[in-house]
């Protein structure tokens, strides 16, 4: 079964908000064996999701809008949709009495045009949006369905997964089943790798297919299939693929699923009951506010020092300030004083250091923006790296998380 | 004149990449007044490549598409293009004297794969790509142009700016310009505002569309003016109906621009040549990470301390244990301590600390999952703040950092 998406909201083309929504529902509807087709993006105007919605209903069987549900003027994707759907707007007593006790302890919120909110569709049925005032609507039309749901991401994710995933599994049962499998290589360029790889990829069957993910240093490889839900082999079947595909790429092999570095780096330190701490300059507390990203995380991280001043560095982490004055901030010598540093101040088992010039100013003719020094360091030695990374300040620290968190798996597989 | 952009790539229809490239493209295409119409992402699939092309060359002049030009089997925009267009690949030397510039220093990257990247269709216009083997190419049709990008987010954006836009600037001048204007409230419900702002609202010009983007307790109020490229009054005009808005909502304003909060923060803490620095418990290093985001950050961040256990949190910032026995982490007296421990030890004029329950485990019946306490400390006091917030781990660690980042411009301000 196939569905499309349409995001509805000036900010979406005007560059202001990023679409987070789709990624969020692609994922969830992928799980249930729902394919997405497209994702369209159109404007708070009248014609243009109308024609959006009519295309998109022509080409799947169910459609999912988001936004334009809120109570101000530009918001007008209920009356299109009404209008649309022939339907005529009506006040909803079972509404009114959720947005009422939404609201209990803000009776500021509730004015004129709070009250638009429990005016609902009188040809749809109307879901509960726990978090939010805006109604839930779905629509029945020739057999297909519409959901219109808000476009703030937290009411948007909690209709999905309260209300959309249940509904359409009730009433729209699929027969498919969509399998994704990913594996992250790293130190191999995208085309060798390809190339090594290449036979095991033509004598794929026509069911699978394989994707090539390059991001910040490292290629993701994912194979998807699909398959009859009933097809009690199908796991199998693309396990068996996997396997080969893992023994192809394993001097490679950074990483045999799709989860983020350092959720691989939490897994293997929680495996050993050791902890983490990391000391960062020109990373800034990214690398930090990753290992803290995910839930249970104070199970194997006690802290960090963002060292951006050398006063800091010297101070805190113990760096001796000749090593600052003789061969600067950006040096293995720092960096490694740092994560030893870190280490014995948190008295953590492991522990991540950076230092670089993170750019776009600060660069000198040795020591260029993009030149970072990593360091890593275990209960028995600290090692070093020297980084020479390109593109803009985001992308030169973004790229030195991922080298430091791949150089810590290293150690940690060890 | 309006523009489309159409993403081609599975990885987006699946959930496995969040689509950044268009609202990058969105904001440069707006600075010369080209509109955005409308978004499109679609599959590596060459039916719906050539259908989303044709129907975007029908509804506008221009069209971007970004994605599908790597040199494995399943990137396939290049030769879908060829056929629309009815073109036939053929060598460039030129591009192949360019790949092989790219990777003089890596010659494991030519292989019969890359060979592929500098074939171009003879119907279109060739134009670099300065850091990838992907060549851009420019097609003409019936006056209309398409431009075809890189999915790489890097790639794309040294392509839009160095070859799309003056490309466009050359062949494509607009005689109309957009200008967006942002201001930034927090404190009063969004349909209450509305209400507040109506009259003004209303006797808005039919050129100009104000839009509400509410985003973790900030509304963003933007107010869009659609100008002849010579109406040299463009910018008063607009100016004008900001300033009667910024008047309204003076008792709410935190920002007269769509200026990320820590831009403000770092900006007002230039102005005063004064120095923060952050203690974090529940938010990880979020806050740092966010302070250092942007350039220049060393001219008023020295540091931060994430003090995730009490033993840091002790030993490092100095709170006192009988502050954590008896009131426990999450507590007012331990994120003031927090606030002021790093202001000594990191020797800053300002700090931000947060301490908190981030979820999704973690809660108690007195502390349940969303309590939060900040604390803001300036020269000359400390002041602490008890959050309730809802939602995920990640929303309530980025509510905690805009409320601390709200509350501590509030005191920079006075």
């Amino acid at each position: 079964m196939r569905a499309e998406i349409i995001t509805i909201g000036d900010e979406l083309l005007i560059g202001q908000v990023v679409d987070t929504n789709s990624t969020f529902m692609a994922q969830e509807l992928n799980k249930i064996g729902v394919e997405i087709y497209q994702v369209t993006s159109v404007h708070d105007d009248g014609d243009h999701i109308r024609r959006a919605v009519s295309e998109a209903l022509d080409r799947v069987d169910i459609v999912i809008t988001t936004g334009g549900l809120g109570p101000t003027k530009d918001d007008i994707t209920k009356h299109v949709l009404c209008d649309f759907f022939g339907a005529t707007l009506v006040p909803s007593e079972e509404v009114k009495q959720h947005v009422h006790n939404l609201y209990k302890y803000r009776p500021e919120v509730l004015n004129r045009l709070t009250e638009t909110q429990w005016l609902v569709p009188d040809k749809c049925t109307v879901l509960e949006n726990r978090v939010g005032s805006a109604p839930l609507m779905v629509f029945e039309h020739a057999g297909k369905l519409l959901f219109s749901l808000p476009g703030v991401p937290q009411e948007m994710e909690i209709a999905m997964r309260e209300q959309v995933m249940p509904y359409l599994a009730e009433h729209r049962p699929t027969n498919e089943t969509i399998i994704h499998r990913t594996i992250q290589v790293t130190g191999i360029p995208e085309s060798a790798l390809a190339i090594h790889i290449e036979q095991w990829e033509d004598a794929l069957p026509s069911t699978m297919h394989l994707a090539y993910l390059p991001k910040d240093g490292i290629i993701r490889l994912r194979l998807s299939g699909y398959f009859d839900k009933n097809d009690t082999t199908a796991e199998q079947q693309i396990d068996t693929q996997m396997a080969h595909l893992k023994t192809l790429v394993a001097e490679w092999l950074i990483a045999t699923d799709d989860k983020p570095l350092e959720v691989i780096v939490g897994e293997l330190l929680k495996a050993k009951h050791a902890t983490i701490a990391t000391a960062e300059s020109c990373t800034g507390g990214k690398l930090a506010a990753l290992l803290n990203k995910h839930a249970g995380s104070s199970d194997f991280y006690k802290g960090s020092v963002i060292a951006y001043s050398n006063e800091v560095k010297a101070n805190v982490l113990k760096v001796r300030q000749e090593y600052l004055d003789q061969f600067g901030a950006v040096s293995e010598q720092v960096v490694v004083s740092m994560a030893y540093g870190v280490k014995q101040v948190l008295k953590t088992d492991y522990s991540i250091a950076t230092s670089g010039v993170a750019g776009p100013s600060g660069g000198t003719k040795d020591k260029p923006v993009g030149t970072v020094w990593i360091a890593v360091a275990t209960p028995e030695a600290v090692y070093s790296e020297l980084l020479h990374l390109n593109g803009s300040r985001d992308q030169i620290t973004t790229r030195a998380c991922t080298k430091a968190l791949t150089k810590m798996i290293k150690y940690l597989q060890d």
